[in-house]
């Protein structure tokens, strides 16, 4: 399957934010994300063959350092990340990400790579995978609520598997709205930027919430939610973060990735402990409804888990061997005679 | 306190083994060992500050790959590290490792680093640290069975921080003996082979075991052991493997790192859960006793914790900024503006 293989054992490959450009630009957007959507489903679809550990996180009085790892039994991955909202301030991210894939079976990695793009193109992929199946037949307006990072990733990951071309935007600052239509624009979408969310969300099939605020806002109020809608709402995710009134989820249908995860980081951290909810795989794997009817409000309550950067890895591991955009790390030590690491070293010490 | 600060904020300092060689050569490895050591001492000195979570395990049919994250409330850690017993069929590291410093305050990593080299060396300096303080004064004969890639490491470590000078050397390999005692006779040891662990402990005032097999094995009987020795069981290190017999443990004064983690790793295994033990670090604080008297058998259960490689993270990074041994990696997004990461993508699509 795999067309990356190290020369040597010792070199790991390693993708750079520079060559992940290049390797979804050469891939095209709406192609990657909607080919990354496909390694998601396949991943989803066998759910039960996954180590589904919860994210290690270290919390700082400004942000937090997360590792989410898992496992299929045969490759292994995990994603560093951080989350640190005031970072804009000294011109840095808010979230940035690496993530590493090995092979279970010995232990050693086959891929190291950036992940903050990677991240954002398979949060969007995941959003629209969801929405592919919960979302009603023939949509063809979102709403788009927070025009920072994510929402030009939305915009082109619900054209490319929904076929979603009109987008009705909305931010607290129009600068960022004016960004993201600046983007899109020459992409041929049809775009119109509002004053407010209420505005925004009016006749739209599809509303998704990607704003960043880390605190319990409101985003939505129940009376901007009428019937049938799909919510996509990607902005909560994490502890004491939500979006959506509290209203709007008692009214829903609610689907989540990883339920026991949800419940710390997603809008349902409103709702008691024990408030049914879906998990997506099982949608998938048709053993639990999707959509109930027309009128159904679905609600994708999406807080990112480690499944859907395990099948990014995977999938940056098959496109990126054939066209070489990657360097080759000296990060594994490989003695002639692995009892012999100081003779490598002493031996070094002739060499170097 | 460091000179390694990238360049640019999405660029991140590597150290490759090479570079790792390289920079170990050029301290010299013995200083390096008595360096980091107090690197070591020191974190353990403010044990209470540090976030000790277990270490994270996704368990394969040959081995582990396990993450080893922990924090000071400043700077933040991890190591990736397997453990694969039958890797050496086929050329590899049993035992492979790599690491990562980070700014708690905003989330950027700050380092990445080979960690196989690393480990071997903070192992050794760990048992030496921990020795230093509970071996009988005037120790200068040390026994070393199992005489893989760890013990040389162990030799230069007791000789750099408790003047050993004298090695008396068992493997079940008697090609791992004569490798280890090449290694080590032109850097002026004291070196015999012998043919049994009987006769290698003889004498000795400090049993170094640091044996690879992944079971329950007796390197050491009970009868091999005469009052007042320290033994540094440094082999045993995961659930399942173990060197020393039961009743060894039950005559001596158990030290350890993080007893909940040892508990499930280390010789204790053998022992009721609630078995008294010391973690060293109330040994430096003053708030435990080490060694209670000439006839006491002190014993190190040493596992590896993972504050023993946020030291040696740290020490890299203060060692390396000034030696140029490092290359920079492009692994953080670095948008104008943070919240135009599609804009960057963009943009990107001209230049490349």
């Amino acid at each position: 399957m795999s067309g990356l293989v190290a020369r040597n054992l010792n070199m790991v490959p390693f993708v750079s934010v520079e060559d992940m450009m290049k390797l979804v630009l050469k891939t095209g957007t709406e192609r990657f994300i909607q080919e990354l959507a496909g390694y998601i489903r396949d991943d989803f679809g066998r759910w039960e063959r996954f180590d589904k550990t919860p994210r290690v996180g270290s919390y700082g009085h400004e942000g937090v350092i997360e590792l989410m790892p898992t496992s299929d039994g045969e490759l292994y991955g995990f994603k560093y990340v951080n989350g640190h909202p005031k970072n804009t301030r000294d011109g840095r991210q808010t979230v940035t990400a690496f993530g590493v894939l090995a092979d279970l079976g010995n232990g050693y990695p086959m891929l190291i790579t950036e992940m903050t793009l990677l991240t954002a193109l398979r949060t969007a992929a995941t959003s629209a995978l969801v929405a592919s199946h919960l979302a009603p037949k023939g949509s063809h307006t979102m709403a788009l609520i927070g025009n920072g990072a994510q929402s030009e990733f939305q915009a082109l990951a619900f054209r490319s598997l929904l076929g979603i071309e009109r987008l009705r935007l909305y931010d607290t600052d129009p600068a960022a709205s004016e960004k993201c239509k600046a983007n899109l624009a020459p992409l041929g979408f049809e775009i119109e930027i509002f004053r407010s969310g209420e505005e925004a969300v009016e006749g739209a099939d599809i509303i998704t919430t990607a704003t960043a605020d880390k605190r319990n806002a409101t985003i939505l109020t129940d009376n901007m939610v009428g019937p049938g809608v799909h919510i996509n709402a990607v902005g909560g995710d994490c502890p004491g973060k939500t979006e959506l009134h509290r209203d709007i989820l008692l009214r829903s249908s609610i689907f989540t990735e990883f339920t026991p995860q949800t419940r710390i980081e997603g809008e349902i951290q409103q709702l008691d402990a024990d408030y049914p909810v879906t998990e997506f795989w099982q949608v998938l794997a048709g053993t639990a409804d999707g959509r109930r009817g027309e009128r159904d409000i679905t609600l994708f309550d999406s807080v990112g888990f480690a499944i859907e950067d395990f099948s990014s890895l995977r999938y940056v591991r098959d496109l990126v061997g054939p066209t070489g955009l990657y360097e080759e790390l000296d990060m594994l030590a490989d003695p002639d005679d692995p009892r012999d690491l100081f003779g490598m070293l002493q031996r070094a010490a002739a060499r170097l």
